[in-house]
C-alpha cells in the first residue's frame, strides 16, 4: 500500500481506511488532504471571480443565473469539506506520527473547521449562496432609487436564514456571537460591549475638544479632480507601497473591495467620485491594504489554513495600519504632496503639505461612513452593531431598519440622512448577509494602532523612510510579523507575538491623541 | 415514493433506484436529471468566466492558480456528467412514459453525450485543461517574441493528449475524424476532404479572374483611426445587430471571441489596431452575431441540450452571415457609411462609399487568417487542415509546424511569412488544443451563404430593411429558423429544414460570384 502514489481525484475512500502507522502512511494520508482542499480553494477562489464579476463587469440581466452559479460551487466546495471521508482523513492524521509542525498546524486548524462545516448542511449553504446574489442585485436597485423598501423583503429573508445559521452553529449567550465567530474567532458580544460602551464613554471628551479648537478645512479634497487622474495617482501610491501589478489589479466598482483568487492573482477595486477626491484615495490604500496582505500569503500553502488571512480583524488591521497610520500621516504627505500637486496644479497647487495634512485629518460627524474620520467612524460602527445585535435577537423588523438608523445617527452623531441612499443603503454588507462583519472594523483600527506603535520602534528611522518613499522596510515587517504565517496564531496569540501585550484600545486612544493633539493643537488649548 | 420531493443535491442515489413506471415517477427522473445537468452546466458556466478573465484581465502571474482551478472545475463538471447516477437516470429516462416532445429530445441527445463523456476519465479531462493554461500561457510568451520554439514542448505534450483523445473516443477511418466530430457532429476527413478538393479545383479561376480584373483599394482602411472612436462605432453597430447589452458586454483581448455564462450573459472580446480599421470592425461584426445566437437560445433550457448551439458550424453560419452576407453588403454600408463618415472625417470624407464597399471586399492573399478576405480566407483553413491532420497522423511533429506552414502557404497563396508571429503562431487555437476546429469555419462560411439565399426568399423587402439600418426582422427569422431551437436538429438537419436542401458548396459559389462580379466588374471583363 506505502507505494501507491496519491491519485489526483478518486481514491480518497480507499486511503482513508488507512491506518497512519508509519510516517509514509502519515504522507500519504497528508497528501490525500491536501487534494480535497485544494480542490475546494479552487472552487471558491472561482466562486470569488465570479463574485467580483458581478460586482464590477456583470450586465444586469446576468445577475439570475449568476446566482445559481455561484450558489452550486459554494454547495460543491461545502460538499468536499464536509464529507465522511474527509472527516476520516483529519482524525486519523491528528496526532499522527511524522507530521512537521506546519502539517500539524494545518491539520489542527481545518478539523476545527470541518467540525464547524460540518453543522450547515450543502443545502444550507447553497441557500445563503442564492440568497446572496437576490439580495445584492435587490440592495443595487434600492440603492439606485435611495429606497429601502426595495431591499427589504430580500433582506428579511437574509436575517432568518442567519438567525438559522446562529442556531445551527451554536453560541452560548448570544445568538449573535456564532456569526460574529464567522468573521473573528473568539469575538462575541460580551467582548465587544465593553468596546463599544469605551468607546462612548472615552470618546466624546476628544471630540469636543477638538469641537472647541480651531477648525481644519477640507475644502481642497470638494473640487473637480478628472476621474483618469485620479485613477493613475492612486496607482502610483498602490506601486509605491509595493502592490505587484503583475499579480494583482484594480478595477472599479460601486463599493470598493479586495478579493483574492490566489495569492499571486489579487484584485482590488475602487470607486471614484469626481467632486471628492477623498473617496476614490482612501479607498485605494486601504484596499491595498487588504491586497498586500493577500499577496504575502504564502504561495505553497495555497488552498491551506496556514495560506489564508487569520481573521478579518487582522485583515482590517492590515488595511488601517496604510490608510490610516501612513496614509493620514504628515511624513507619507511630505513625500507624495509634491507629486499630488503636480498631477493637480490647479486644484492643489495654493495649497500647502500642512493644510492637506490637517484637511486628510479633518474630524466633523458625517453620514457616509468609508467617508468618517478616524474618530467619529467607530460610531458608524457602533450603530451597525447595535442594529445588527437587534435584529439578530428579532427585536428589530427590517423595515424599522431607516428609522432605527435615523435616530441611531442622530443621537451619537447629531446628523440625520437626508434619504436612503445616504442612510441604511450605504453599505454592501447586508446584502451579502455579513452580520458580524462591521465590529472587525473597528477591531482593526485598534490592532493598527497597537502594531503601529510596534514597528516603530521594531524599525530604525522608520518616519524618515516614509518622508523619503520607502515602504519596503514596512512590508517586510508586516509580511514577516503578519503575513507569512497565515492562520497559524489567533488573532490574540499574534498580537501579543508582535506586540508582547494583549489587545489594548490604549493603543488608539494614545495614538488618536498624539496626532488629533497636532492637527488641532491641543496642547495649547489646555 | 411518488410525493417525495426532488432534493437539490443529494437524493439521486435512492431516485435511480425507481423504475419509471408512472408519469409521476418520470417527473421525478426528470428533474433529478436535470438538477444534475444544470449543475454541471453552472459549473462550466463558472470555468467559462475564468477563462474569459484568463484572456481579458487576469495579470500574468495569476496563470500558474488559475491553470488549476479550470482543471479541478473540468473534472467536478465531468464527475458529475459520467456518475453512473446519471447514466442509470438516462437509462431509465429513455423511452419512459410521459416525457414530452421536448424533454425526450433532450434525454437522447443527453444520452449520446454520456455515452461519449463516459470515454474519457475524469484524470483526463482534469490533464486536457490543465495543459490549456499551459499551452495558452506558452502561446502569448512564444507570440509576444516571435517564436514557435517556446510554443513547441508544450504544443508537443497537447498533441499527444489529443492523439490520446481520439483512441479514447474511437473512429472508423481516421483519428482526426474522432477530433472533427467534438466540434461538428458527423464531419469526417472522408466529407471534409473533397470540399477542400472543391476549393481547390473551383477557386483559382475566380482568383485569376479577379487578379486579371481592375485592382480595388483598401488603402482607406490603413489610415490612424484611433481606438476610442473605433470601439464607439463597434458598439454602435453591435446595437443595431440587436445584440443586448444587458444581456452581454464587450471588452478586449488579443484574440477575439466570444463566451457564454447564460444567454442572459454572453461576452464579446474585440482587438483594436488603430492604423487597420477593418480588424477591429470584422471581429466586431463577426462575434456579435455568435453573441445573437448564445443570446437567442431558449432561457428556460439553460444547461440542457435544447438550450445549447448546435456545432460550431452553424455556430460560425451566425456570425458569417453577419460579418460577409451582411457586413460586407453594398445594402449595409448604404445605411452606416454616412455614420462611419461622420465619426472618422479626416479619415473618410473624400472616400465614397462605393470605394469604401469595394475596399470592404478587396481580394488579396495574405498571411493573417482573421484578415484574409472571403475567397481567399479558405485557403487559410485549408493549410491549417492539411496540418492538423498531419500531426494528428503522427506525419508531422511539432517543431516541423513553421516550416510546413510556410511552405503551404507559398504553394497556395504564394505568400511566405517574414517571422512566427504572423505565421504559424497566429492563432490561439491550438493553445486550446482545439484540433478540428478550423474547418467549421469552412462550414459555416457556406451555411451562411445558403441560410442567406433563403432568408432573402422568407423575408420580404429585406435588403431594403438594411439600407434603412432595420435589422430586426432578419434576427426574428435567424431566432425562429435557427436559435430558439437549441439542439433538437444536427447541423443537417437544420439546413434542410430552413432551406430544403443539403448543405451545398454551390451557394457559396453563386454568392461570391455575384458579390464579387459587381465588385471587380467581372461581367465586363468576360
Amino acid at each position: 500500500m506505502q507505494n501507491v502514489p496519491v491519485p489526483f481525484s478518486a481514491g480518497v475512500i480507499e486511503l482513508s481506511k488507512l491506518k497512519a502507522t508509519t510516517m509514509q502512511d502519515t504522507e500519504q494520508l497528508y497528501n490525500a488532504w491536501k487534494t480535497i482542499m485544494q480542490k475546494a480553494a479552487d472552487i471558491n477562489n472561482a466562486a470569488a471571480v465570479l463574485g467580483w464579476d458581478q460586482e464590477v463587469y456583470m450586465p444586469p440581466k446576468g445577475a439570475e443565473f449568476r446566482g445559481r452559479q455561484l450558489a452550486t460551487l459554494a454547495g460543491q466546495a461545502h460538499e468536499l469539506l464536509t464529507s465522511d471521508e474527509f472527516g476520516n482523513l483529519l482524525h486519523k492524521l491528528t496526532g499522527a506520527p511524522g507530521l512537521n509542525d506546519v502539517a500539524q498546524n494545518n491539520v489542527r486548524l481545518s478539523l476545527e473547521d470541518y467540525e464547524k462545516n460540518k453543522k450547515l448542511s450543502a443545502a444550507f449553504v447553497e441557500e445563503v449562496s442564492r440568497l446572496q446574489s437576490e439580495c445584492f442585485n435587490a440592495w443595487i436597485a434600492a440603492k439606485t432609487q435611495s429606497d429601502f423598501r426595495i431591499f427589504a423583503p430580500s433582506l428579511t429573508k437574509m436575517v432568518a436564514l442567519k438567525r438559522r445559521q446562529a442556531e445551527l452553529l451554536g453560541y452560548k449567550a448570544h445568538p449573535y456571537d456564532a456569526l460574529l465567530d464567522e468573521y473573528e474567532k473568539g469575538a462575541t458580544v460580551s467582548m465587544l460591549d465593553p468596546i463599544f460602551e469605551g468607546i462612548k464613554a472615552g470618546m466624546p471628551l476628544m471630540l469636543a475638544k477638538i469641537k472647541a479648537a480651531t477648525q481644519v478645512s477640507n475644502d481642497c479634497f470638494h473640487q473637480h479632480y478628472p476621474k483618469q487622474d485620479q485613477w493613475d495617482f492612486g496607482i502610483e501610491v498602490l506601486k509605491h507601497m509595493g502592490f505587484d501589478f503583475e499579480a494583482g489589479r484594480q478595477d472599479y466598482s460601486e463599493h470598493p473591495f479586495t478579493t483574492t483568487f490566489a495569492p499571486t492573482d489579487v484584485r482590488l477595486t475602487t470607486h471614484v467620485n469626481e467632486n471628492n477626491f477623498a473617496s476614490m484615495l482612501w479607498s485605494c490604500i486601504h484596499e491595498g491594504g487588504h491586497g498586500l496582505y493577500e499577496q504575502g500569503l504564502p504561495e505553497e500553502q495555497y488552498g491551506l489554513p496556514l495560506g489564508a488571512a487569520v481573521s478579518l480583524g487582522i485583515h482590517e488591521s492590515q488595511s488601517r495600519i496604510w490608510e490610516n497610520c501612513i496614509g493620514r500621516s504628515k511624513d507619507f504627505w511630505s513625500y507624495f504632496y509634491p507629486r499630488l500637486q503636480a498631477r493637480f496644479p490647479r486644484q492643489l497647487g495654493k495649497t500647502d503639505v500642512d493644510t492637506f495634512f490637517k484637511a486628510t485629518n479633518k474630524v466633523a460627524p458625517s453620514l457616509i461612513r468609508i467617508e468618517a474620520d478616524e474618530l467619529t467612524y467607530h460610531f458608524h460602527i457602533l450603530i451597525r452593531y447595535e442594529i445588527e445585535k437587534a435584529l439578530i435577537e428579532g427585536t428589530l423588523e427590517t423595515e424599522g431598519i431607516p428609522a432605527r438608523w435615523n435616530e441611531l445617527y442622530t443621537k451619537y452623531l447629531g446628523v440625520m440622512p437626508a434619504d436612503d441612499k445616504s442612510g441604511a443603503l450605504q453599505d454592501v454588507h447586508w446584502s451579502h448577509g455579513s452580520f458580524g462583519y462591521f465590529p472587525t472594523y473597528t477591531l482593526g483600527s485598534f490592532y493598527a494602532a497597537q502594531f503601529y506603535e510596534q514597528a516603530k520602534t521594531d524599525i530604525p528611522g522608520l518616519p524618515e523612510q516614509i518622508r523619503n518613499g520607502r515602504f519596503k522596510p514596512l512590508l517586510e515587517w508586516l509580511r514577516e510579523k503578519v503575513h507569512i504565517h497565515g492562520r497559524r496564531y489567533t488573532s490574540e496569540e499574534l498580537c501579543e507575538r508582535i506586540t508582547g501585550k494583549k489587545l489594548d484600545a490604549a493603543f488608539f486612544m494614545k495614538y488618536a491623541e498624539e496626532k488629533f493633539g497636532t492637527v488641532y493643537d491641543l496642547s495649547n488649548s489646555k
